[in-house]
């Protein structure tokens, strides 16, 4: 991994098999980020992405095999239950150009993984919504 | 909703029904942002999305139905016609994981909407321009 | 083109029909920008995407014609080979909000092309990797 500290603004760039969770974890809990925002382009290997289904209060996951073009990746880090928690929702796309997209469960970065991030001052806390059964920002 | 202010970023929780349109609007008149830079991940119900034909100087717009994952949505706030005008296009997923995408007309928060806002010193105005039919910042 | 310097932030409205790498390269010129990480959204003109093949260390390029909507634009602004060289990955849609996606290899711009960009202030280089054959942030 290799992080760029640009005043405001970092960039980290994760390296070919590295895991996207664990690497922007790890690169949070180094610079102390309570809560930052980020959005990223680059590859991903094999990603585990998910529908949720709000009446039924779960997620679909999906595995996507193989290598894909991470062609938009946003989000923010936010605590839930006491731990650093990285939301990204990512739209990928297969060497036809056809593109899948979902939540980011997980998945390894592929050529390349390039992150933007604007670390935030204040922590925002997720808590459980009784009504969808997700964690929001409330 | 709930808004986050972070020094130069603001983070901008939606409730699960809200209008994207209106709430962005809201807290836009709420804090006097003349312009912004936004992006944002979360889930749409009942999206409606278009496509400009430029040679017919017109908005194809698409009713979809149901729960949408909001995989990507970015855009800009500026002045048309004296008033503030959020322009933004999305990405949406389904249950399988396939995407749709095109401008926002409008839709109302599913589960989360999680808004980044990077409000901007100077206004900018859309101008109608007349090769395209569009308020253009020109 | 059209440039808004918005304190930290840059709004780059380029101009229908207006190259969208050339434009990007021009504004970072004139600006003395090294880096920087950009979004956007708009309209492209004849795109040409690709696919990254990393075990043949090679792109698929894919032609699209016609006008698309760009739901979707991400990347950064780094040097490689001692120039100047703008990564990005783009989301697009067609009157039907089906989509397409892929590393930007050119494109005009459609009826709009609006880009929030965020100078940075040191460097980064890509330097070529031999086990992807990408230059990569390292």
């Amino acid at each position: 991994m290799k992080v760029y500290a640009q005043g405001p603004v970092w960039v980290v760039s994760l390296e070919p098999g590295e895991s996207v969770g664990d690497g922007l974890l790890e690169v949070a809990r180094q610079h102390e980020w309570m809560a930052a925002a980020v959005w990223g382009i680059g590859a991903l290997r094999d990603p585990v992405i998910g529908y949720y289904i709000v009446e039924e209060k779960r997620y679909i996951q999906m595995q996507l095999s193989g290598d894909w073009e991470l062609v938009a990746c946003h989000g923010n880090l936010s605590t839930r239950e006491g731990e650093p928690f990285w939301h990204l929702h990512v739209v990928l796309s297969d060497r036809e150009g056809q593109t899948r997209g979902g939540h980011l469960f997980e998945a390894r970065v592929g050529g390349a993984g390039e992150f933007v991030v604007l670390p935030l001052p204040h922590p925002m806390v997720r808590r459980k919504d009784d009504r969808t059964g997700l964690y929001l920002l409330m």
